[in-house]
């Protein structure tokens, strides 16, 4: 495994059982020695499911039928394996899905038709899907309330350190737990696809509700963040909802039980996505885009985007170089309406460029000091509107190409 | 100056003089010692001019400047400087652009209007634009009718050779020139701006016309590259005809006397295209993407520049992998109809990849030779229509990174 990045957090949380919900991991021998390589969730019967997954025209076999399934709203177990992602393997990837889904199906008695599915790892070469099957007995058997951290180690590829956060909030007067896991690392290293991320809490919402508060958070936050721009063809967010916490029905998403609900399970995705951000391919920065004043959030979003996925700020901010013409530069990119004589841009809380220049006695030295730390903020105010929107990202160093390029060497 | 790119040409081609242009270059000290920084052309009277600009929303003042005179169709002069981008300088930049155009007015006796300026260099600094204006009347009495080589090195600025092309073809019975000369290595360097191109030919085509055969060209040749998918806020293609031949008269796009002309004035535009991409930064592969069998043209270009823009093909070609898979998740990502289960992918000729899988009996061996070589061609088949397009790259290394990232240190 390659060394721990150094934007890694100290440790793995401590996230409690989940009600509900039973994990378990294994050492299948799909690709990696000595490590465990294969996750399974069993969660009771009654339990709600909503997705998130890849826009790709190309996605992988496990996405299409995790889409279609989770339109349904019911799970009761979820395999994950790490090392073969299943994708572009055409009619055997298909295949070898389903006898996968049919095997736990069996081993765990649940319907085969709330059986979720995620694979990642090299793309194009055919899952041995019978490592996997041989495995779903011993996996059952060793079923557990809580082992996370085995779990968030066992669908790593290039991880650099396995992911996990949670949280406890109250539905009424009813304390709920949170907790979820996350891969990902850039969309891949090499041949490796794929960001996942299952999120188990024992609320009790109904599945049309949960999609509604799941896709609202993903939208802020696995899709705000960036590392790369390339976009994988198995990611991958599932937000199971096993409903045996005892507080008052829900039935909109809108409710104001749920408020402190939504807003922890928003925390949850975003330190999910921020600790993929800190694993990023070659990351020695964390940085935080905010953009303000745009014409909509949408807009903001896409601003922050071009901002975030564009080389030639990301090398500078690699190089600790305050480089704002490359921000214009890319904030001119987005598409979206923009002033180049009102735009003003920050640096660590330190105004830059206003109104299409460069402030008035502008000192280099504060923000030079801000761009040698690890966490760099950019703030971009278009003055045009009121739409706003964060988005997180790392620089680009020689890390990343000699990951992506070197490998072979 | 960086070292010559692996992947530039042998020299500088003999552009021959068009009849109706005089050019001049000179060095007035912008940012550079000891080489020229500034050219101008002077254009007969009646020269018809059109024009293609960055997309940018936060372009600079001479693009803003150019696109309206432009739009009117007549030329007398260019001036361009190579230093100083006087982009983000607020109105402070109009003020120097305008000074700049009424000095050429003046120092050439023509119209305001048919002044044409480009700027390229560092971003937010004020421009010295009486350095330039102090030039000019030197730059006057050195007009001749050919020093290409020398215009080509006074536009550089993190460019690492001149760049030329041209061509000679009949109109009806009559002889025509083409010239051609460009700048752009990348995007960007360290702050620096901007692809530019201006090509000169004595053709007697009208402005309404030439813009419309210019913008054909330019989608075919200047916007089917990409380095580094950042976008300029000065980039800027000029083209001017003096109309000093005595062919017949040209009125629509697609008359038929113009079909040679059309022909040629692409090559010129996608040899200097092809010249910057073999100047980006940091390339040593040159890589022609084609693709075929998609919904539309525009489709299959939009598929090419996402394959082009991925850094995680960019860097699997660096590093001499022939990696399908990260082609298809190229594909994906460009947000265009594909079909994973028909898709088909060759590298070097050979077929890699077909219906969504690896093809049978698959041998690595030809494919790693090709990979192994400077120029890679990939070939890409949606197999869903008849759209087809060309775009042109080059591999993402750690000399883009250096060049991008290192620069302070």
């Amino acid at each position: 495994m390659a060394k721990k990045s150094p934007l890694a957090p100290a440790g793995f949380p401590d996230i409690p059982a989940v009600p509900g919900v039973r994990i378990a991991s294994a050492s299948c021998g799909l690709r990696y020695k000595g490590r465990k390589d294969v996750f399974l969730a069993a969660l009771v019967k009654g339990t709600q499911v909503a997705g998130v997954f890849t826009q790709s025209k190309t996605a992988a076999a496990p996405v299409h039928w995790c889409r279609k399934q989770a339109g349904r709203g019911r799970a009761r177990a979820l395999i994950v394996n790490a090392g073969n992602a299943n994708a572009f393997t055409g009619l055997a990837g298909e295949k070898s899905l389903q006898r996968t889904v049919d095997k736990v199906a069996s081993v765990l008695d649940v319907p085969k038709n709330q059986v979720f599915v995620a694979s990642t790892g090299v793309i194009g070469e055919t899952l041995p899907d019978g490592k996997i099957a041989k495995s779903l007995t011993g996996l059952k058997k060793s079923l557990s309330p809580d082992s996370w951290t085995d779990a968030a180690s066992a669908i790593m590829t290039t991880d650099t350190f396995p992911k996990g956060a949670w949280r406890r909030v109250k539905i009424g007067e009813t304390e709920v737990t949170i907790g979820g896991i996350a891969k990902g690392s850039g969309m891949i290293a090499p041949d490796m696809a794929t960001m996942l991320s299952f999120v188990f809490t024992d609320a009790k919402i109904p599945a049309g509700v949960l999609q509604t508060i799941t896709a609202r958070a993903a939208e802020r936050s696995f899709n705000s963040i960036t590392v790369d721009s390339d976009t994988s063809t198995s990611d991958t967010v599932l937000v199971f909802a096993t409903g045996t916490a005892k507080h008052a029905e829900i039935s909109r998403p809108g409710d104001a039980k749920l408020r402190a609900f939504r807003a922890a399970l928003e925390e949850v995705m975003t330190d999910l996505a921020h600790l993929i951000v800190r694993d990023g391919e070659g990351a020695t920065k964390f940085v935080t885009i905010n953009v303000t004043g745009a014409k909509s959030a949408n807009a903001a979003k896409k601003v922050g985007l071009a901002i975030a996925n564009s080389p030639l700020v990301k090398t500078a901010i690699a190089g600790e170089d305050a480089n704002w013409g490359r921000i214009v530069m890319a904030v001119g990119k987005s598409g979206e309406e923009a002033d180049r004589d009102r735009l003003s841009i920050g640096i660590g809380g330190i105004a830059v460029a206003d109104k299409g220049m460069v402030v008035k006695g502008y000192k280099e030295a504060p923000v030079a000091r801000h761009m040698k730390g690890d966490e760099i903020d950019i703030d971009i105010d278009l003055k045009i509107g009121t739409g706003a929107a964060t988005v997180w990202t790392c620089d680009l160093t020689h890390g990343y190409i000699s990951i992506n390029a070197d490998y072979r060497s």
